[in-house]
């Protein structure tokens, strides 16, 4: 008798296992904070604050000091539970001055911006021939040492994608065209911007020196500067341009990443982590990259806490320190609350501009996928289709899902993204109101309908395709 | 009998007056060339040599220099069958250099430009309170020498409309913006661009300063910039900007007209004239402002004259000089010709960018309406329609229709002219190669049509409304 119950127990506990799910009246709710979601302007205010009240922050700079404060600030009138700032040490790196200048035979001033990370150009600049490779790989074709002090020039353009995926054929131009080129024997890179638009504003953003090559000034052209450049080339291989970065490392800072909680009453100890990266470039205000991941988030875990729902598990908004350098924060993050891993039950980041979210996946143990559907039932009056079980959760949550925590995407269309990214185009104006709404109503629903979740979402999945997304 | 023969000899004439038309076989001639433009790259080659080998060309500047020599080179290796410079002086202005950025409470630099004709801020800038006013005329209302040394903000934005009529009302705060702030007791004006884009790429153009009334230096923000200058001044009335200008008059400048002549075959004497002008602000490479104009008309009388056809009249392409800062090469072409002004059978010029012509209106005697219904008809399959008789013809043919002569007016799609007008975007990926096939075509069938016209459009039509178009 003891034995059978043994045995029932056991059946009934691999049952909900495979079938743990949310309790209906919790969809219910989750029903009703999304469609207050879609009323309520404080994502838009919480932007609107940080672009103009801080505006650029890039990782070490003044700006990005007063991020931290406004946003520590910011988490405590919204009435978060907790707020903490947690200290993260990286290079800084600063921009001073940048400009390109066709000496011969066309004169023409080019619109360029240093790629971070870059070395400087001797002072006023450094004149030479230039080289037009059509992409990376034809670069890498040509002899070594062969380029003889030219600028090799990297002239493929990005293509347009509602999921960004043009984004990462492109940009290995921008990580490593420096390595490439200094390998063949050339004085500095010049790359076409890794952007959809035709602005004449360049996109910054980080490259990667290796160790065994001569460092080299890296430097981006405009979309219709790179148009001209190559214009020009196309009449004579003889254009020679002058370069001038004044640029580079100077020392280290320290930023942090700022946490705010709303917590569990049930399991505080437990977390639902989302959020977005505090600092941005420094040529935009930083409203898509990332200012609307941190309102986004912040206004989700505000709206929870102000309907009066309590979630069971805390739910987490982490604003991390220096994403675009090298996920900093994030890594700074995870090595702070390695301990504890296991109680940050499943995330989601914010990090790809501002336009409607489109599709939900997960990476989940297989048990918790009926849980996955009910929260894609409540997110799909937003038109949101369920996507697969391959997430990758978003750039900061990198180390942690290496780690095994378990991710969410909340995939947003990135059709015009690309046209701002790391450009001094990244401003208010570029946010739809009303978009911005639906990511809140979206991350709302997912993070408090996680927090309910009776069981977990599963850890160390052991999956091998580490995909960033 | 000798009394009858006058009186049917005058009858006869009266009713040719009236009836005038263009014989129908030139209506099938020019249906044709119609249809060859539209198969042709003439135009956007013409373009393309332009914004890259010579690019920005501000009227006085080296690339305005360099323009002057494109174009002679240009017209002569279209086979053009005369080729004109005559000079034309102006002041010259220069910009240096050009930076603002708020100073207290939210620290940011702000992108700006300085308007054409402004004059310097002392070195290092000046550094005020900021004072918005929502337009020209609230600014107007405010008591004189009330504002005490703060920077005038006038922050209204320009509307968008397909045939530019937002233009007019807005731009009055960049043409006199520094006068009315300057007798307010403002020490420099700032203003929302006149654009209709919101990318971080301030508009420039010309500002006047009256006799009587303190200079005071005149800027622009990009509307992004604007939104923010705003959003800060919604906060607090305490912000306070520093404003650096290094530009100004220095000295004197000679350009000059290029002209360009397709010699009439049996009125050599008379002039059909069509054109743009050849200067462009500095910001950009002029793609669109006037690039595209110069281009159109170029090619325009290149087909007729590869096609092998005669025109009767001379087709004549004027390349203004200095268009920008106030109608120097128009005033100067008027005051070369002045003369022969009644031998200036009709004109129109293309300086509306480079979107597709919708309407062709005119300016003509009543007895040539005919005629200028018979080029509709041929121009019809281009999606042209019929406007009235009261067309402007282009600014640089002010100073010819002032004295009398006829004008037409190729009215293009101007929708997303204003986004790029006087700012750093103008440049050549922002023209579409199908549109500016259409504008040349048009300009093809007007100009040929209007050679082949056995009679004239009128001279001195003593209209009152010189409305500029």
């Amino acid at each position: 008798m003891r034995c059978l119950f043994i045995i029932m127990t056991l059946f009934i506990s691999a049952l909900q296992a495979q079938t743990e799910l949310i309790a209906s009246d919790e969809l219910v709710l989750a029903g009703e904070l999304r469609d207050a979601a879609l009323k309520d302007g404080t994502g838009y205010e919480i932007l609107e604050s940080l672009t103009t009240e801080v505006g650029p922050r890039m990782g070490g700079s003044p700006g990005d000091a007063k991020a931290v404060i406004w946003a520590k600030k910011k988490f405590e009138s919204l009435g978060f539970d907790r707020v903490i700032t947690e200290p993260v040490n990286f290079p800084k790196w600063d921009r001073l001055n940048e400009s390109a200048r066709v000496i011969s035979p066309f004169p023409q001033n080019l619109t360029i911006t240093a790629l971070g990370g870059s070395i400087a150009t001797p002072e006023g600049g450094l004149t030479a021939k230039v080289v037009e490779f059509s992409t990376l790989a034809e670069l890498m074709e040509v002899p070594d040492n062969s380029l003889n002090g030219a600028i090799a020039y990297i002239s493929n353009r990005m293509e347009r994608t509602r999921d960004g995926s043009g984004y990462g054929p492109a940009v290995a131009a921008r990580s490593g065209g420096a390595n490439a080129a200094a390998s063949k024997g050339a004085s500095a890179v010049l790359i076409r911007s890794i952007g959809t638009d035709s602005d004449r504003l360049p996109h910054t953003g980080m490259m990667r020196y290796v160790d065994d090559i001569t460092k080299i000034p890296a430097a981006a052209l405009s979309n219709p500067d790179a148009d001209l450049l190559s214009s020009m080339l196309r009449r004579t291989d003889e254009v020679t341009l002058n370069l001038l970065l004044s640029v580079g490392f100077v020392g280290k800072a320290t930023s942090y990443n700022v946490i705010g909680d709303i917590v569990g009453t049930e399991r505080p100890e437990e977390y639902i982590v989302i959020g977005g990266h505090l600092d941005s470039w420094d040529l935009g205000t930083g409203a898509v990259d990332d200012g609307a991941g941190c309102a986004i988030t912040m206004a989700a875990a505000t709206l929870i806490k102000q309907s009066g729902l309590k979630p069971k598990r805390t739910i987490r908004v982490v604003l991390y320190a220096n994403e675009e350098q090298g996920l900093y924060g994030a890594r700074a993050y995870h090595e702070a609350h390695k301990a504890e891993m296991k109680r940050h039950i499943i995330g989601a980041e914010s990090d790809f501009g501002a336009g409607r979210v489109y599709r939900f996946s997960s990476r989940v143990k297989p048990g918790a996928l009926g849980a996955i559907d009910q929260i894609n039932q409540v997110l799909a009056p937003l038109g949101i289709s369920r996507g697969d079980n391959n997430a990758g959760g978003g750039p900061d949550l990198i180390p942690m899902r290496a780690a095994g925590m378990a991710v969410a995407t909340l995939h947003q269309d990135g059709t015009d993204y690309f046209d701002l990214h790391h450009t001094a185009n990244d401003t208010l104006d570029k946010v739809d109101p009303e978009a911005l709404k639906q990511n809140i109503a979206a991350y709302a629903v997912f993070a408090y309908l996680s927090a309910q979740h009776p069981g977990d979402f599963g850890f160390d999945l052991g999956l091998e395709n580490q995909q960033e997304n």
